[in-house]
């Protein structure tokens, strides 16, 4: 059994939408998938439709009778976007409650997370069988939340707990590379030339300003090698003027 | 204008997607939505019904020719999912972009974020309209990410972004409060009298070891003044023994 925690959807209604959860797990690198009493029986052949090429989760979706035979071998139960209004218990952001499941998997126990019925949501026996629940941060304006994307949100933050962190924002260069200010301080040179050559920085009051507004142009973003070689082309092109 | 970036869906296919779409938009509190050359037309009721709600976004829903007229009046433009080869552009994960678009609104200024098509993605040519590229961090092995999951991602990272941090776990306690050490000392000692009157703890060599277990286990978690009534009642009565 791979780390991964099982999604347990309790008493799902549409079979499209088990489909479009299991895509969703598919993307969050989730692929356990147990199902309490679907409303239309198990399986369906919409699910496979919507499911986008999820075959393995759903062809290995297993199914019970309640919601503590589907718990029943695991070690911690999250409950998900609960309306409940007196129960005492843990609550934990989806991040939070991402990363809880992370390191509960890495001490070699299993986890499970409960998604409620489409129109109403976990009821309070369902969620008398989790140890935490887990709410979402949403526009609690329209909190009308369609089953596939709870389990997609739930999918993409257990992705991020467990990945690399990625950098917030990279340059992605591809084949080239980031320009050197030596590389740089070429390519000025030759628009300066081009341009003197031209008369464009004759008024010699403006000209420092002028020069400058270019350096800090041509700086406001990281320059690759590749573009530096296509604007000198550029500058060596108009400069030659008009045929 | 609400500072809220503008959601841009490039040659969207499906109608039911759209909806989909306007349904994530709402719970991720975005409300401006742009459709360039919607494969089959404008409006569609299929999209009303997918949306569950969120008819007023649909309903102010804006139709384009092309990407360059949807973006027009917009300040920074961001390209989602991409999977261009030969590009040099910066990339942002979700939640990098997620910081721009907040950073940039503060500024007063507009954003735009483009969705590309369902089965292709943003061409070259749409993504030549962008500033920078969001990509988002999830399973590399499986990648086919529904328009509308696409968007609620998106949507959830700028509400993080935007709303105040969350505890990623705090114990709700509605109408009932966290024990104090005192009160939580006063049921110890409730529970080991009822103990020690039934012989329980009659073993002198491991009373202090049993003691400090049950001490432990009350502590595992944080308790409530509820709880510990309920427990004191739960103690009282078995003490009781049978009738």
């Amino acid at each position: 059994m791979e780390p991964s925690p099982v999604v347990v959807l309790v008493r799902p209604q549409l079979a499209e939408n088990i489909g479009a959860v299991a895509r969703a797990m598919g993307n969050g690198g989730l692929f356990h998938l147990r199902l309490v009493a679907p409303r239309d029986g198990w399986p369906q052949p919409r699910a496979w439709i919507t499911g986008s090429g999820a075959h393995r989760i759903l062809d290995a979706a297993q199914v019970f009778d309640s919601v503590g035979d589907a718990v029943a071998d695991l070690h911690r139960v999250f409950a998900t976007c609960p309306r409940p209004r007196h129960i005492i218990k843990p609550v934990l952001t989806a991040r939070g409650g991402a990363a809880e499941v992370v390191a509960i998997g890495q001490r070699g126990l299993r986890c499970g997370v409960l998604f409620g019925p489409e129109r109403t949501g976990l009821d309070n026996e369902d969620i008398a069988c989790a140890d935490s629940l887990i709410r979402y941060d949403l526009n609690p304006d329209f909190m009308s939340l369609n089953l596939a994307q709870a389990v997609m949100v739930f999918g993409y933050e257990w992705w991020l707990a467990r990945a690399p962190e990625q950098p917030a924002r990279e340059l992605q260069v591809n084949e080239t590379m980031p320009a050197t200010k030596g590389e740089l301080d070429n390519f000025m040179t030759h628009l300066i030339a081009a341009c003197d050559e031209r008369g464009f920085l004759r008024n010699e009051q403006k000209r420092p300003g002028m020069v400058r507004n270019l350096r800090h142009f041509f700086q406001r973003g990281e320059v690759t090698r590749q573009e530096l070689n296509t604007l000198h082309g550029v500058v060596t092109e108009l400069g030659r003027g008009r045929k």
